[in-house]
């Protein structure tokens, strides 16, 4: 950030008062700049037993197969979020069942926050985002297409809590750029 | 936003390509402006089964006691937000155990999270942003002063579980102001 969003000066890298960290502040109005982490918001749909995984039309890791994801909006919920991205990316119409699992990737601060949710009937489509959505069985990941590490742990947990018949909230972080896995 | 944070030109409020949102987009320099909901990372501070509480120092709500809590910053994991904030409002070093609680307030773009963390040792004290602050036991917490409605919902939550003696995850949404309660 160059200029101030409120009145167009330019902006200076300083500590604010009371504060502890370098933000943008102009010095003529006084706005002080807060850049926070985002959270991603998505689901792991599932259709009997199996995994609804969408390849993705866009980049980064175009051509990688993800789970329905994206940044979650303002004015909603984070399962709505969640809902929202899976129908835009999938054509799908899910439930969330449960908060499943959370990982922060503080390299490029995000937070990815995926439910359960279930698909009420075998109905998905390719979008504009997605150039393929198909069903996995848990045998059939294609986990060296995967796109993202967040997208590989999920599908790692959810799997261990399947054969434990248990689904518990997973927490954990990710040190390293999920892009390039 | 009324002014380009990459080069100062005038933005205009219009649904970038490929997107469904109004948002700041430059004419320029061709940035786009993305808002989105940001993270309040906090705990339960939990030491010989009383909760410690912080009296506000600050607006909102000053006066009022909260869970120590705060906007999750940039290269940072959830949980270390919550310890981070946890130390800065009542000097109190703590250990997250779980993730707890997590409510969403699309109103007001946020989602607040909660972690049991537990004391090492009764050290805290009064802070720039507490006036006070104590431990409560769970028959004491003054629920008339507290500051958040996200707040109030935590304790709550921590209360039923504490007599189930089993401590789960929580998702709640919140859909009035958390401020004016």
């Amino acid at each position: 950030m160059r200029y101030c969003p409120q009145c167009g000066h330019t902006v200076n890298m300083v500590i604010p008062a009371g504060d502890n960290r370098i933000r943008p502040v102009c010095p003529s109005c006084d706005y002080i700049d807060y850049d926070n982490p985002r959270l991603i918001t998505g689901t792991i749909p599932l259709y009997k037993g199996k995994i609804l995984l969408c390849r993705r039309n866009i980049e980064p890791r175009l051509g990688f197969w993800t789970l329905p994801a994206g940044f979650m909006e303002n004015q909603e919920t984070t399962s709505e979020g969640a809902l929202r991205e899976t129908l835009e990316e999938s054509g799908s119409v899910a439930i969330c069942k449960q908060a499943f699992s959370m990982i922060s990737i503080p390299r490029i601060n995000q937070v990815h926050l995926f439910y359960l949710a279930e698909l009420e009937k075998d109905d998905f489509r390719p979008t504009e985002e997605s150039s393929e959505v198909a069903l996995f069985g848990l045998d059939e990941i294609p986990w060296d297409e995967l796109a993202f590490s967040s997208v590989t742990k999920t599908i790692e947990f959810f799997i261990a809590d399947h054969e434990k018949g248990r689904y518990g909230f997973h927490e954990d972080t990710i040190h390293f750029n999920t892009v390039s896995k």
